[in-house]
């Protein structure tokens, strides 16, 4: 039985659906949530494999609902139609999405990285803290044609909901690498493009660097900025210039402009 | 008695503080909230009316704390000393800030701004609906020296828990001007500067314009852009290129990249 009408709160799948608020859980199962029809539509053109589909009862006829249904019965999947009390139950929002998939999240490591492509764009996250700046950085990286998210120490969850929130469904299109600190300092010498840094220290105005169209941009986190031995292995050192009296732009802001600053040639 | 220890969440007075994380309440008070030593320091250097200040006993002998004190008493302010217990209830946070202001907002209208000085810079929302993109513009305009924010018709609320975190303590330096659509279209005859609106439609790439440095840049919503009463007005549209599958980038993103293409002819 792959359709199931769920009308209780306290159903045992609507409780591990919940569990998946948590990153243990997330991590334990290998899954996480997307919200909304627009998401789950992209994920299934992406191929990505989403293992529950939970929609509002009322969705059931449409067309857009009933294709994505076969699609996900067709690869084992299980489709939950759920009232509106269910549905606010595996939503932490006011106004919830009406469609919610689980989906199984599929790692990667830095052998996903082509290091010999002759044109790249990797943004380096290091141990950025905020899930809304995570998601949002994958969607800003989506939408300038770079290539993917390097994360490297401890970083939040690029699969919590606040992050997949964020990334607008760029999640499922833009590659997200996971790695250490230490397993990063050690794959770096066999990128042989451009690394550049931003950073406050001994750095110069962005628009004064030369980017080339081969690049690992290297930005740090919220706190405390990028740290030296990571400074240290950069080709330029780069900042924004501030003329105001706050010291410092939200990364995602950050991540942003520099983006457009470096692409500008690389698009053409 | 202007200082008072509380040791119980359902005290009256946390009640009060805890309403205010609703909109109704803080309208119908003119009260709100911010959260953090640094931002309060902040928000007392620039003479905001901080009527009560609410920190965790632990505090209590911080010179910078004993300092703020004073200043708030000095003013006829309120000060409450809480344990951890407390705190956490009138925080929505896993780790809360164990300093917290209940400040008065001071809003302001289309009056507030000097339309004939010869150089400024005023980013124009409208309808903007996600508080921490909102908090995060108002950072963003801090930090590139712009003049400040023009909220257009229905937006979500600049002194929202949300809104105030992401600002970074910005919302005490920037001006936010709040006014309908219909006063908005009212207020622009008088305008003598440069009108710039971001859109897709009919638009041009914001890297191919001369920015003036008496300059009104217009962003629209997150889902719908600007509306055509707004695009009506402007002397140029621009948009951000896109060479990704994602078909725009978050709001707070693209004035971000928007206000330095501006600026930067501007701050020199």
């Amino acid at each position: 039985m792959t359709v199931k009408q769920i009308t209780s709160p306290t159903n045992p799948h609507i409780k591990d659906i919940k569990s998946l608020f948590l990153r243990k859980y997330r991590k334990s199962t290998g899954l996480f949530l997307a919200e909304g029809l627009r998401n789950l539509l992209e994920a299934a053109a992406l191929d990505a494999d989403i293992r529950q589909l939970i929609y509002l009862q009322d969705m059931r006829d449409r067309p857009d609902v009933a294709t994505l249904r076969e699609q996900i019965i067709a690869r084992g999947g299980l489709i939950l139609e759920v009232n509106q009390d269910v549905l606010e139950k595996i939503s932490r929002k006011d106004n919830p999405q009406a469609v919610i998939g689980v989906i199984r999240h599929q790692p990667k490591d830095l052998s996903a990285i082509d290091a010999t492509a002759s044109k790249a764009c990797w943004v380096v996250l290091e141990h950025i803290h905020d899930p809304g700046n995570l998601g949002t950085i994958i969607r800003t990286v989506d939408s300038v044609g770079a290539t993917g998210v390097i994360l490297v120490g401890q970083t939040c969850d690029p699969t919590s909901v606040e992050a997949v929130r964020a990334t607008m469904g760029s999640l499922f299109t833009v590659p997200v690498i996971q790695c250490s600190v230490d397993n990063f300092l050690a794959w770096l010498p066999g990128w042989d493009g451009q690394i550049i840094g931003t950073t406050l220290q001994d750095s110069v105005d962005f628009r004064s660097v030369a980017y080339s169209n081969k690049l690992l941009l290297m930005m740090g986190n919220e706190q405390s900025g990028l740290p030296p031995e990571l400074r240290g292995r950069c080709h330029h050192l780069i900042r924004l210039p501030m003329a105001g009296r706050a010291d410092s732009l939200n990364l995602a802001v950050a991540t942003g402009i520099t983006l457009y600053a470096a692409l500008h040639s690389w698009q053409a």
